[in-house]
């Protein structure tokens, strides 16, 4: 039986491009090699990536001027590759501090010596939010903005965008998870591991005018020009996981695009949080303005029947709902793949617990 | 059925891994969840990952002191990061050029400004090498000494390595081919694609002490000292690519660990160096005592017979024996996984192509 796999990340993947890359992983369409043991520069592997590309163009129609990269190290690694590209000598970033993952970015942004300026700080509130955009302290002629576009640990995400010339967003937790304007955005950055793959690969989605900012002393891979260059093959891209993203891409393609998936999300979202406020045993943790339609986060009245729901849930398949380390409660991440039955089922679940326990 | 795959990178696996891969990809031992889609710290993928680090120093016998890591970024990221980690202000490195793989090196510690002395240059020289130890110029003081115990592409291997205080190496294309003394050694890395697993992870092997030179400037994921402390759990891991590379390590272990595998590589080579040497139709392309057990290297008499046996070749399952882009002619990458029924098929071909053509 599959489990209602709740993880933050890695995370739940389509039930179908698993089956598919199981099928392929030994034999790769009929010529006696997994895909894993080819060149990057093969034509079998090349098909892969370029294809990729192709759809995340078409699910995010990308307008001209901007590249799609698969880069690797994560949304860590490109909190330091973001100011040592961008933010040029004697320049200020503005950021936006909205939790544990923004101050990360902003902590690197500082010990690369950067002027950086703090737009906004609401990162320790409880309940947890983003900024509102009108409390925004903007610097005139920042080099960029930089907001954290959904808090995977806090379950707060930002539902309008602030305008910016140039606009920078880690989107690890809810790329693909909905129609986006690309063109608002100078550079995007996505961890693979939540809504788009396995661990292994990040997507960086710039405009191409932007990476000729870098400096010559950056090395040749912390350069996002390297990699616009070279169409991610530079050196050898991880290949593997960018097939299974190629899988999924595939996946959201044949169900019909980001729209549709933006209303599955929405609609599973809504009803977990109609179950959190339907009742005074379950608190959600984000002020509801800006409830995250990937993480919904809850607290119940004690730190031990936190536990033992945990456990519970656990034994009936529901896993991966404890809360991230650093603030415990329970997280409930519902990304594109999880599917809208595994909700009803956790409902069921927080009915019978309160009844039981409450 | 299965391709002989002479892939120098990503490269051959071996049959059972991808079997065993391809059995549990769906259902990871009964969890109703992939691997792949498990958090990195839960207790499935550590135990994965704990193991893979125990595998790698049972295997290479590593002493106290050092830390085997999981990184990303492949050889090429390394390149900037020893020169960021080791190179002090006012510091020389020594560099030895063997080729195309240690000019890159070279070129990134270079572009970030600090003092390299190339303390042997055999870089161009055709046929082609690596700098004998008694050749080498080193600088007294140095910081370190860079060496790359193998170029994959002009088949050129170092047998026998130079003494330093703090020897670093790119060893990508042979790490885990033979035994090593690592007590030799400062730092070793390795792309994980040719030898180890698939593309995607880099190995790292690091003493300690060394990883405590690394300025504070510094940002956080470019710090050895950072993952050391975090054993590598500081960010998300590539966790599917150390999961292929915890099951080559069994596979090496369970045939009997590298001094068994050193001897069937030797093996395999030896047998295809003879058959290149009795004839005057083929020509190896590095200097005997220099030349590699990993990738090895041969012309025809012309570009268009050497196309003209690639292509029959590839009719017959024999794979990807194109040499790289940069110097044409013909590479045979014959890694652990390489089984030597393969390399019996190549030379019974070079025979049979010879007595066509020759």
């Amino acid at each position: 039986m599959r489990a209602y796999n709740f993880s933050a990340g890695p995370a739940i993947l389509p039930e179908e491009v698993l089956k598919e890359a199981q099928a392929e992983l030994f034999d790769y369409q009929g010529t006696g090699m997994s895909l894993m043991e080819m060149s990057h520069r093969g034509k079998e592997y090349s098909a892969v990536h370029d294809e990729t590309i192709a759809n995340i163009k078409k699910l995010l129609n990308i307008p001209a001027g901007y590249s799609v990269l698969f880069m690797t190290g994560g949304a860590s690694t490109q909190f330091a590759l973001v100011p040592m590209n961008l933010l040029g000598a004697g320049q200020t970033a503005d950021y936006t501090n909205s939790g544990a993952w923004a101050s990360k970015a902003i902590q690197e942004a500082k010990l690369l010596g950067g002027k950086v300026n703090i737009a906004a700080n609401c990162g320790k509130e409880i309940p947890t939010r983003v900024p509102s955009i009108d409390e925004l302290k903007l610097t005139p002629g920042a080099a960029y903005l930089h907001i954290t576009s959904n808090e995977t640990i806090s379950g707060a995400q930002w539902k309008v965008f602030p305008k910016h010339e140039t606009l920078i967003a880690d989107m690890s937790s809810d790329i693909l998870s909905k129609p986006l304007d690309v063109s608002k955005f100078g550079l995007i950055y996505a961890g693979a591991q939540k809504n788009l793959g396995p661990a292994g690969v990040t997507l960086v989605i710039m405009k191409d005018e932007l990476a000729e900012r870098c400096p010559e002393t950056v090395p040749t891979m912390f350069r996002y020009k390297t990699h616009i260059a070279e169409n991610s093959l530079y050196n050898t891209v991880p290949t593997f996981p960018v097939y299974i993203l190629c899988l999924v891409t595939r996946w959201l393609l044949a169900k019909g695009g980001l729209e549709g998936m933006q209303k599955q999300n929405a609609e599973k979202a809504a009803k977990l949080y109609a179950a959190i406020d339907g009742t005074g045993f379950y608190t959600g943790t984000a002020v509801k303005e800006y409830r995250s339609d990937m993480n919904v986060t809850f607290r119940l009245p004690s730190e031990a029947l936190e536990d033992q729901f945990i456990a519970e849930a656990s034994k009936l398949k529901l896993k991966s709902l404890k809360g991230h380390r650093s603030v415990g409660g329970i997280r409930a991440s519902i990304y594109n793949a999880f599917p809208p039955a595994g909700v009803d089922v956790l409902i069921s679940f927080m009915k019978e617990f309160e009844a039981k326990n409450g």
